[in-house]
């Protein structure tokens, strides 16, 4: 295999986010792995897609599905249309026997990712997720140490993706406000990323507590429109967790936490140290080593800012110590997917994570709904 | 009124900070409120109470509460005894006409509260609470932001307070580790600040959902030895809250977050802006206006650290823009305090806001035993 | 004009960050101005311009100068090779017609900086100068700021450009440690940056004051060998330097500066207002406005961490509210070069600003030997 | 001796400050060393000094100098009156036999402050110096770990004592911006602080360099008045200095550095280590130890931030991990003042320090004039 053919389905915001991926990869790391090979792009409409394929450099274009799978050279399906479009484009790139790239969330819900995965393992196709902060030096760090045992037994932890934005009840309906298009709300957009970093960090969840919130219960169906349609996604949600470890965890998010942007940040306590992250402030992992000395006056205690800013191991560029953006992790997520596509092995995070990130959600729902406890299913 | 005569009950850690703050106000307000008198200090026993009016200036000293109680010049008594004991004490300090300033929290539980309560409005006595949090420069600013309307619609806030500590478990028992004696364990003890806290700055709670943990369930009964006895109470407690407002918050404290000093911290969301605390750096506020101009490039958005290091209104001394330690809000809740009782006024915290962080605490303990919502009483 | 053909000189660090640029600006500005075709590559042996080529995608490659310079379709001459070749490389380019885009420093010193300058003139091409961090849009939000007079009077300012690395004694001797190729050390190498960026927001330099050290004075020529050879530049420098306003600066640089990775950090008093910038937090912009109101307890002063993270104002991609890397400084850097040649303007920054830093740097170098204030050149 | 009788000679700020650390120290360390008894308390007219003991609890007051050493039970004289009155005040306590506590800076210059250090000697008596900031402990760890060579060699370092307030023009003139008063302007007030820091730290000064500026020429003689007369003291300065080990340090101070409040700052880079300090953060010491391993995504490298909030070792209040303010850390210097008198040793910081620091204080205005390198006098 000396280039991996990528056709892409979709091209919004995380379309074009992923091409920059492939562009980059092979200056990232030069001769390293078989290089990404743009080979076709289908969005919605001709038009669109003939746009994307000339923005991005894809070789052909189509606005039909059926059409890109029959291209020559297209050995991996990325899929980057809105969740409740997953299902149709993944199961028939299974179909055709092509290898997948989706982005999160898997599916709208456990039933269709459960029946995603079925037919991924039928077809014997890799398959990839795209939970892009694993892949943030810091986060990969974090997972080092705990499984050192740097940190020891794991008491709690504290975990947010905060956004700001929808204060503003002007703001007008879109797919992501409608749960039969999104599956879900921010519970599901931002949520999802950090329920799954906390099991990559802490290990598969046994249950969950949800409440969940609404501030805006209708909004124009467009800017300017005085005709309003109900809001049926959460705009807040707040989980209690426990792991199957014994961790105690509470994860928030919000469209509504005014003053953050992209606030992912997380504290984990564990009997020999803690570990602190803030995505505002990626290029760093802060690691309390409770094993060190603590008398008065002598100490060595206090919580180090670990340098994981210096690029990723057998990086060429950028050079090592300069800070890194939100896009690279993307890209190094879709390294991983292609060493791995490449070397025949089961793609990390894959198949299983999407799956399982998607029980949790269900999970949270329906304890949102009941007020009670409910068990994480696991397969 | 000249001078206020203090008498101290119990004198411990929390029996010396108050004394320092007695001994510093006249510096810091140089003729501006009664001076506190230190009149006497009663102890449970004759030699530590001697000490300790040697130590910090007492004019008296005993091991009898009644004679306590006959000394001439007597108008507070200041109640630093462990909890169990406040009822007892209180109740007689009410009986003998005088006013009295509590340290947190004012009983074991919310029917000790409400009995105190009913006495000092028989009684006709002033009673103070001490919740210090209330007086650090950046919380008073907050509570002046916040009922100016600058953050608008309160959307949720978290709120912490965490120590550390506990976590080695050859740590012997002490007194805070039994129900019996302390009235709760983590929740009691950090939660009742912060319960207040968010009261104070947010208004009533409505119904609380709680979470009690205890990490470690036995623990030597005194330091090497080989027997054990049961921990009693909770080392960490996760609460969810919902306010009057429709405010939606979610506390937590613990004795086992590792890498944690003394964090107190929160931050609050609201449709105008937000507000962000953090015990550890004390010395300012951080607000985030949401009317400013945000677009790109010209905008004026971002978390302002407020200057609220410099020093109190009209205080003396410290100079203004040092910076100003833990001691300081203990000796500025005092102040407040003999302010109120000089002027015959009712002292501000005072006897409801003892009794409502009990029934918060009360229903907490209620829920983490039943695992519903339960609803705060309010009298 | 509807692609603009770069043939790039040099492909080592630099020439692989500049060729991500290229790369990647259509996706970040699609449509949005006329796109950088990468024409060829040049290297000094034909198989590592090949490699290049293959790696980065130029159409052609060479290892002869003259070859490149007569290829179809070079329009402008990316210069990435070491700062002793950067004269022949340009005036080369510019005998050939071709606009040229310099990495910084523009030449080895004032004169070489003068004669290239007057050769663009006569040759009539757009000239443009690497000079990145002018584009982090904390540093364009920075100029705003002082533009739009929000400063006031600029009192004094610090500046520094940290790196650490250099500690080791056996590290061996590379063409930065020796003059004659590198033209200085720390003082060219980190403190053109600076010095730039200080001339950028506060204008002119009228005169600097300058000491450097040396630390390690000599190397091993290569890594293991016993042979030794001279360090021949500055390890570290400190510049005093004051402005045509009035302002009075102090800029450091240090290769030894341990614990720092690239700490390029500024902090500007004035009048009204005060800025802070530190390249390891590079998304923010911290403004303090004297102007608003202080009083006690009411006060709105405070350092307000202004969100210059949302990306570029008209960029597609990455999303705006998400950080951003170091590399996407240098694509900015550029577009801006890439806009003014299609629009037949003078790139900014361009000759004037690599010539000036260049006075300065002179003038420095002459300070640290006489120990005398000097007077810095204007042309 | 049992106690220690302080009489104090000036009550203004600075009395008012020591006076609370007199007073407080029974209750930072109950029973370990003689309890200060404040004697007396002399200011220039007897109204004033009538307040001042009434409002610090002083035995005695006077307007007259020689009354006050002539009353019996005086041991110790503090100095807090301004510098031009410190010759005075200090070689009359040294000829009546008392120890003596100076506020810094010592005296006007090197003259002054030589004849005073051989009035002491002489004498024999105790002499204390105030540099409070040497209690901090954050900086008493600092020096802990440069003494034990966990830094190894001092490249270099950059400290600065910056404050605010001076920007307004009509701010009238105080005794602090005339020479004749002060000794100095920001140099002396604030640069004393940051001088004697960096030599308790590193070293014995060789030679410095120093620039000053007076930024507003003439104020009003009092608020309001149209009448202006000149200051004469500089409004900041920068000093470059080389000490006696071989590190080159860059000191800055000034009144005009908008944004700041008590801005006390610094960073040290040694050969094995680094250091940073901020008096607005002085609960932390930041520590970097380049000795750990640094490899990507294993590494332990990273800027700690060591506990050194936890109180001072054997104090008993306040609590372990409650952070501290300002004015303890003049108690604390006190409190080794107190302990060197009470065991008949030579306090630390004493005369040589006080000493010292004048002189570079002296070779900075000498070098402000001649524009040269000055040469630091050593006795």
């Amino acid at each position: 295999m000396d280039t991996i053919g990528i056709a892409m389905v979709g091209y919004g915001m995380i379309g074009r986010v992923h091409s920059l991926g492939y562009r980059d990869l092979p200056l990232y790391y030069p001769g390293q792995f078989p290089a990404p090979r743009l080979a076709a792009v289908c969005t919605s409409r001709p038009e669109t897609a003939q746009a994307a394929a000339q923005e991005a450099g894809f070789a052909a274009w189509t606005s039909d599905l059926n059409a890109l799978l029959a291209l020559p050279g297209v050995d991996v399906v990325d899929c980057c249309v809105p969740n409740d479009q997953h299902k149709e484009v993944i199961l028939a790139a299974i179909a055709a026997g092509k290898h997948v790239y989706c982005e999160k969330p898997l599916a709208m819900n456990g039933a269709e990712a459960r029946e995603i995965a079925r037919a991924a393992q039928v077809g014997g196709v890799h398959f990839g997720m795209t939970f892009n902060y694993r892949f943030i030096p810091a986060i990969m760090r974090a997972r080092q140490l705990i499984e050192s045992g740097a940190l020891g037994q794991i008491y709690s932890y504290h975990a947010v993706f905060y956004h700001s934005g929808y204060q503003d009840p002007n703001r007008p309906l879109v797919w992501r406000m409608r749960r039969e298009r999104s599956g879900g709300g921010a519970l599901v957009d931002l949520g999802s990323h950090i329920i799954d970093l906390m099991r990559y960090l802490l290990g598969e969840y046994e249950m969950v507590r949800c409440v969940t919130q609404t501030y805006v219960k209708e909004r124009p169906v467009r800017a300017g429109s005085n005709q309003l349609a109900p809001v049926t996604v959460d705009d807040a949600a707040w989980l209690q967790a426990r792991h199957a470890t014994g961790a105690f965890g509470t994860l928030e998010v919000s469209r509504y936490a005014t003053g953050t942007l992209d606030d992912l940040r997380f504290e984990i306590f564990g009997r020999h140290g803690a570990l602190r992250f803030d995505l505002m402030d990626p290029n760093w992992l802060y690691y309390y080593d409770a094993s060190r000395p603590a008398e008065p006056l002598g100490g060595e205690r206090g919580w180090a800012r670990l340098e994981t800013v210096q690029s990723y191991p057998g990086a060429a560029s950028p050079p090592a110590r300069t800070v890194l953006g939100w896009t690279r992790t993307h890209a190094e997520n879709q390294a991983a997917f292609l060493r791995a596509v490449a070397a025949g092995q089961e793609p990390v995070p894959g198949l299983i994570d999407g799956l399982r990130t998607q029980f949790v959600l269900d999970a949270a729902y329906a304890s949102a709904e009941s007020g009670e406890w409910v068990t994480v299913e696991t397969e």
